[in-house]
């Protein structure tokens, strides 16, 4: 019988944003996101949790090696946000509004391409140690 | 295809209570639940994390605003249990044994009515670092 | 030239508590302690610190053997208030309000005639993970 | 309806250990495991947590007594693992590669007989802050 | 004999920054500070701790109500440096460098003129949980 | 004035060891030192804090680069000792005991030599979230 086993690796980065609809006026960006929405950003450290869902390798004893794994978030993800503007210098960001939640879809879409597809990806991301997602869901 | 992502919010309260089974002698119920059943009481920093989820609204990026949980979580639960005794200052734990299980799903269904339905609801308490229950499982 | 070491060894317990200054009205309880005051009593998780500075054994390179710390406390300070009702179960706080200044205090002199004179004993407690109190400063 | 909750405890250990394959070459071992596969052994403070899912019992408003599943995870797993060399100190480990993964499978069906049929079981084990398991998954 | 106690509030707020040194060319401030020079901002959960310390009042066994420090910290550091840009937003930053060691001094001296002169004041800011900056030391 | 300030980089290290006075008997070792002198090594998660003192660099902003810091942390003391069995691997312990004690006042006589004579420095090891040491102190 297989044991399906989670690995999770921890991680994290800051960066700046606000939460702004393009589509909408400043007033009802105000109005809708209050201070997160003040015009010359906040920031926030992030905390990232990338958790691997799959079978045990019985030669290795792993179900991925999370010292693989934090390269691959380092390379793909943490050079990309990590002391950056996210609404100025990503491109994910420019229109999509850097939601916690917009976040950790774009996270775990730009990860899921260079994970076997027999693992499952899902992705934990803090924006405050009281504020947090988890996508999938 | 629609996302679901998972957006939690964690709150704090202070609140006494004793673990105490009505139906039952004195001499039971410290035989069941030891220390935890003293006669005058002890007292917890609980820690809650209330999860919501979800499909992300594409206007906002939103789940659920946090800030307006946060609201409800004061209003509909901290007003009510913090800095209070549970087994004397609240209706809910008159009868009911105010164990970490049963505090947990009286939140949950104290929030459930005023959470949109589409929106799935999961309570997470702590009672202690070391000691907590999440409802439903 | 001797060398000063610091080691500490955290503890908890948990307790219920009011504060209350017998000599007060209640409604001049209340309006000083606010909530802290309510009268059935409220709790916490107390996370205890004990330090103790001294110089390092040559011979087993142990300011204080933190075991015999942690025993220490249990017996003088945790079999005392751990699960109890500070105001009413503890002839400490009868009288005394049980703040957490005061309760640093009377830890620190439970456990001074136990320490040997030569090494300095510090408490720090934890009433929640935002409010705590150092003592002596 | 009947109410399933979910109680957690967390408890400690401390063990060295190194990763090692024990059909491989000195070398292939370094090459894959790399400093974690090193000689004379490393260590880590194991944070583990014990998941029982349940049914509440309305008679002690319990799923599972916590200080019984303590007591049973001190018996069957801390006694067993704590400040000892997996690699060498243990059965289990003698020629299962001590990953996390292993360590948290093992875990659990050490504990699997002794917990209620009816009730579910999921292990976490954190080998630092920032890697951990989850099993079964 | 007068008893010494500190007590401890911790507080918290999200800003952008950029670390940049007027005077210099940006050439100069990108070798200096690396990427915390970005030049669109990134940003941090700062959290704060403000250590007041005095003797205890015999009558309320407060040595200052961390409520009243609570609510002084929020009027006159969190409402001007939560969700701010430190460098734009901000006119203690227009010019002197957001480091985590300035952002403590000047903290410290808009706190201090409000603050009883008989007690002492010290203020612990985390930049991110693995740097923090203590003033005065 | 000159104002003084703390910078504080926190770090961590994996490594087994035992403890072990080679002046005495095996028994004498069991006997004093309890599991944590079995003879075949357990093993820490250490997290160690750094802290400098001194005045800030009116230039920078900057008591000392955290960065700075954190490289001679990674050569100085975290490449001799992260994931090293202490007792075997280690110049230092080879016949020096590893106590929380001995390992804090190493680690700061290998760095005080490379940081400026004009700063003070500060050692806090963590052997466990509820253990730990500060030199000096």
């Amino acid at each position: 019988m297989s044991k399906k086993v989670a690995v999770i690796r921890r991680e994290h980065f800051n960066a700046a944003h606000r939460l702004y609809n393009q589509q909408w006026t400043d007033e009802k960006n105000a109005a809708t996101f209050g201070k997160c929405s003040l015009p010359h950003y906040h920031g926030h450290n992030y905390e990232l949790e990338i958790k691997v869902v799959g079978e045990v390798d019985p030669v290795t004893g792993f179900v991925m090696d999370l010292k693989l794994l934090s390269d691959l978030v380092s390379e793909k993800v943490l050079e990309r946000f990590d002391h950056k503007n996210l609404n100025i210098d990503t491109e994910e960001f420019k229109t999509l509004n850097p939601t916690a939640e917009n976040i950790a879809i774009v996270i775990h879409d730009l990860l899921r391409p260079h994970i076997d597809a027999s693992l499952g990806l899902y992705i934990r991301l803090f924006e405050t140690p009281r504020n947090f997602v988890e996508y999938p869901a």
